[in-house]
């Protein structure tokens, strides 16, 4: 079939809305109509080039929410008509991973992932005869894609895809850092570094398990307000000190130091502020943040002998299949939101513009609707 | 009174055995006679003057076992004629520490402790009129000492001083971290960087806690006999192949990475590979050993955002008044063996011969008795 899709194909270049051929489904594959798709940091990395993993030409998009309109042979969990989000993190349920109860990294299908192909080896996309590679599993940036039924989670059918297209990344990476991978606890102190969408979403998700403190540190004064909106109690500019007051103020700050800290900037040097504004004995730091290839984190050994706790997170922490469909539901029931993180909605069409507005810190997040 | 005691009087000397001056207990301060103490690296370390804390003249020893003789005022836990191991990490029960439930490090003590003093900002002991100061809270090295109540771990009347002093220290730093720290589960997978005493009590917490591998890595041949007593079930010596070989070689041994891992040598190169060496998804790495004053550990951070834990732990995680008993229970049942541990017992004028054993790699651990 021919599905509208903005193929991205060179690094560094604008995408390009084309005409494309999609397959359908496999054995144990599903045919979903995308109805509205989040454009993230990591699409914008990964055209840039810098991604070792990324293959060229290629449908980017991996925050995606739509309807499933077809099945391939041995598919028992997804019907047609059924609301979906698309998992760049699959949960298939069967793996040492998913089976040692530890860890959200489904495995399953890790490699061909990687390799911008179906666990079949192939691709479905094709343009002018040549194949299109898939990206992280997803390639939401198309009107129609194929995706196995083990990344595919099942919602209801009242959430507005255009809102929880977000979950299937942003909210969930940082919402579920708090509460999968941290199990932040009523009446903690934390401290969240850089206020974009996965610092609000961070934020959210430590006044939503009831934290007591919620510090904000950020270079921008401009994102204060918006992160109060959503739980900030105290905002923390690292401009207004020097550079090695910073970890004292907020021990200070929080008599003793953060419970939890979560780095979402993807910077080593905050990475280690992260840490060790942390409280001895107990506190914990979850990097969440992506930093450069190569960059390392670095700190004294006795910041964890003495307690404090060194972790990252991955999309969350969240098991994409029956982590998601319970997010919706707390959007839906108003215990987050979602509405004012998204900035912008565009039609496909105007997709670079998202781009640009993202790279200039003009959006929270973009959201394109087919 | 007097008493005898090894007096460290000045850093890279070797102790002198003199008879000094002790005042009785003040308001919670009990008097203990020492009946035998093992001699630790962390001794040594502070003779040596490369510990920022050290304070000369000093009393040293902190792995000890004897009997109460005089309780001070207020003392309502310990009377006349009690067994009782002295702690350096005390447990007081109402710090906010003790009270978190998330950590050992219980702080009532901590500032006067560093300082070489009781916690009325005096110290108990004098030689020829001038104060000689206290070490790590306990000072053992003498066959008297006063404690803070907080600080004594009551124990069975049965078990012999000259081996249950060793779960002053070394035993509990070993065995806690594997059971109150990392929580090592049955079936896990180990590897233990470093087989001198503390990798050999993580090695027998490990086999106590029903592991499966339990993998010894040390660049002396000779510790494989010994460690396999006490549980190990795999020997890897760096030395067999090229440093960037190693971490893999133990990923694959594993059959995807350790679940847990220790590093008890006090090296940033090995901390980072034992962290390395942990399995993606969940493996968990705990420092133990103690780094040189500045240095530096360094990973990747995509290491901890794919899953990996890294952690310390200081005397185990272990809560001395509560746990301690335990561990000394544990060793009567015969669940941990720590006889073939103290290779060598000493009087107390030999002491210096016991800090000659431990530099020149002869002994796992000493005991002087009284």
């Amino acid at each position: 079939m021919d599905v509208r899709a903005a193929v991205a194909f060179e690094a560094g270049k604008p995408l390009s809305i084309e005409t494309v051929q999609l397959d359908g489904p496999r054995g144990g594959e599903v045919l979903v109509e995308i109805k509205a798709t989040g454009v993230c940091h990591t699409d914008a990395y990964t055209l840039s080039g810098m991604d070792s993993e990324g293959k060229f030409p290629c449908i980017l998009g991996h925050e995606g929410a739509g309807v499933v309109v077809d099945v391939g042979p041995g598919v028992t969990t997804l019907k047609k008509g059924d609301h979906v989000i698309p998992l760049y993190t699959p949960e298939c349920r069967n793996c040492d991973y998913c089976l040692s109860r530890k860890t959200n990294l489904c495995q399953a299908i890790r490699v061909t992932q990687g390799q911008g192909v179906m666990p079949d080896g192939t691709s479905r996309f094709r343009c002018d005869g040549a194949p299109v590679w898939h990206y992280m599993g997803t390639s939401t940036f198309a009107n129609y894609t194929v995706l196995p039924e083990i990344a595919v989670a099942k919602i209801r059918e009242d959430a507005p895809f255009d809102k929880v297209c977000y979950i299937g990344c942003g909210v969930t990476t940082g919402l579920g850092a708090v509460i999968y991978t941290a199990k932040v606890t009523p009446g903690a102190n934390v401290v969240v570094f850089g206020l974009g969408g996965i610092g609000l979403n961070v934020i959210q998700g430590a006044r939503m398990v009831g934290a007591n403190m919620i510090i904000g540190v950020d270079l921008n004064p401009e994102r204060k307000a918006m992160a109060e909106k959503f739980g900030m109690t105290h905002f923390v500019n690292p401009k207004d000190m020097k550079e090695d007051e910073l970890v004292p103020y907020l021990v200070n700050l929080t008599k003793g130091g953060a419970d939890y800290s979560f780095e979402c900037i993807g910077n080593v040097k905050t990475m280690r502020q992260a840490l060790e504004c942390c409280h001895k004995g107990w506190g914990e730091s979850i990097i969440i943040g992506v930093a450069p290839s190569g960059a390392e984190i670095a700190t004294r050994p006795f910041q964890l002998v003495t307690g404090r706790v060194w972790k990252g997170s991955a999309f969350g922490g969240a098991r994409g299949r029956s982590d998601v469909p319970q997010i919706v539901d707390w959007y839906m029931d108003g215990k987050i939101n979602i509405d004012d993180l998204i900035t912008h909605v565009m039609p496909l069409d105007k997709i670079n513009d998202a781009f640009d507005l993202m790279h200039a810190g003009k959006s929270i997040r973009s959201v394109v609707t087919f």
